[in-house]
């Protein structure tokens, strides 16, 4: 089955300890379709200016992502400028223009409106609550957010969690939306609030399953070749919905896989800068991974 | 068979969001003595004061605990104060009286020197390294350590590494201790110094152990009700020390098993102060835990 993605879709500055990279492809939709595109066809709903290059749209397309959901709009494309130091946990974000993702409305084209796995990546709440209500007969929808949101659109966001199946939080957001420390009973919580399933991301601890019937950990995929972290969160979702889309149910077995692809995927992502190291990957390569994977945490 | 451990047997006072508690059993080799006693036999090599109070050696004797290495020296017992806020991730360390802690030379009894298991809790390397060649016919000599040493006894601590055959240390200890950031990569540096296994703790989110034939990633058992994270650690080493003497042997799946054990043993310990949580529970609860651990990292 296929995944709709609707989120932003940016250029990129990125400085690491490996370089400093400019107006690279990224923004959560671009990482999100390359992850989801290793398991399943890919909708993808967003908007770029009219200095976004062709060419990353004409690759989306030969990549069988449909993008007949990307609009051109006047303006300049959305820019986030970051930096990671050290261990490289945290971006620190030293600007960011929205430019024309902060007016865009998103609207799901007609041919996308039965679309079953969907995943709305982080905007402000009220803008993933309309796009939640063009596809009301979706099977499992998922929502990103962020601190952001969190602090300042609280109200928007409970309502959108209300009429969600699933929500993707890392472990500072769940502490942050309940004010429980510790992350199960956050989780627990976040259930409380509609979503049922939520996704606690750890970063490279891992991510953590809670859903009424089910409690699961799985570590991160330990890459020893960490270049560039952004995007991970997003590749994660991809890999985590690509997964699902391609079983075409929503059981616990898949979803427990789906988060070891979400990891997996993303420990792909970190590797390189941008899409390069998703781009280069064969589902394959993703495979041996989950099998080593599964090696890594047998008990 | 049979563990022995050379460490601290202290008084703590103890303040958490949950209380606070006075002269209460503390020290490294009181928390893994009773850890390991859930598996197998204890012997305890340590030190107090004429303040030490005989209940508490009544009770390690009560629970079979090997107490003729525990000697009474003039003065007062070790303390240490310290204080845990908001997601009791991190001890801050009010003050530490070492008193005969300071001076004590370890002298392992005669009785004890057949040893086969053998952990040498968080001391001066140096001291721990005089231990380790009191039992030079024990099978397997793991040692823990703190930053303290890594910063200050470097190489007393590279001499300890390279004569014994295990090493546990936390990730900031692992990358403080190699210089690298990431902990696959700083775990294997640390093999190279001289262990033939290297387990990381990293608290609430599990352990990794690394050798040359395995890469093994465990969560930490998620406990929900964490009073007091005091001797988590050391717990944990006496879970897995204890499993393994248990055993009887140190093949792959006994270290994996072990390491599951210490992660289930430290979730006990946190849940209340002190010993009082490890006294309380019985070798079944820990073995249904650790079921409920191997439900719920099934992939």
């Amino acid at each position: 089955m296929t995944v709709l993605v609707v989120g932003s879709v940016a250029l990129d500055t990125v400085e690491t300890p490996f370089g400093r990279m400019e107006e690279i492809l990224g923004g959560s939709a671009s990482y999100f379709s390359y992850a989801a595109r290793l398991f399943a066809p890919v909708q993808l709903v967003g908007v770029v200016g009219e200095d976004f290059p062709q060419e990353h749209v004409e690759e989306f397309r030969r990549r069988g992502i449909d993008v007949a959901g990307l609009i051109r709009e006047p303006g300049r494309t959305f820019r986030w400028w970051g930096r990671y130091r050290g261990a490289m946990n945290v971006a620190e974000t030293l600007d960011v223009q929205l430019n024309v993702f902060g007016e865009f409305q998103p609207e799901v084209p007609d041919e996308y409106r039965d679309a079953e796995f969907v995943f709305l990546a982080n905007a402000a709440p009220e803008v993933q609550l309309q796009v939640r209500r063009q596809i009301p007969g979706a099977r499992l929808v998922v929502a990103d957010t962020m601190n952001f949101w969190i602090e300042n659109e609280r109200e928007g966001l409970l309502a959108l969690l209300a009429e969600v199946d699933g929500v993707v939080v890392n472990d500072q957001e769940a502490r942050q939306l309940t004010g429980v420390q510790n992350l199960i009973l956050a989780a627990r919580e976040v259930l409380a609030l509609g979503p049922r399933l939520v996704v606690v991301k750890k970063g490279e601890h891992g991510a953590m399953l809670v859903t009424e019937t089910d409690l699961f950990m799985v570590p991160a995929y330990p890459t020893t070749a960490v270049k560039d972290p952004t995007g991970a969160g997003d590749s994660f979702a991809g890999g985590m919905m690509g997964h699902l889309a391609r079983c075409g149910e929503v059981t616990d077995v898949h979803l427990r896989e789906a988060l070891a692809f979400g990891t997996v995927v993303a420990s792909l992502t970190v590797e390189d800068f941008s899409l390069r190291r998703l781009a280069a990957c064969s589902t394959r390569e993703v495979e041996d991974r989950l099998t080593e994977l599964r090696q890594m945490t047998r008990l």
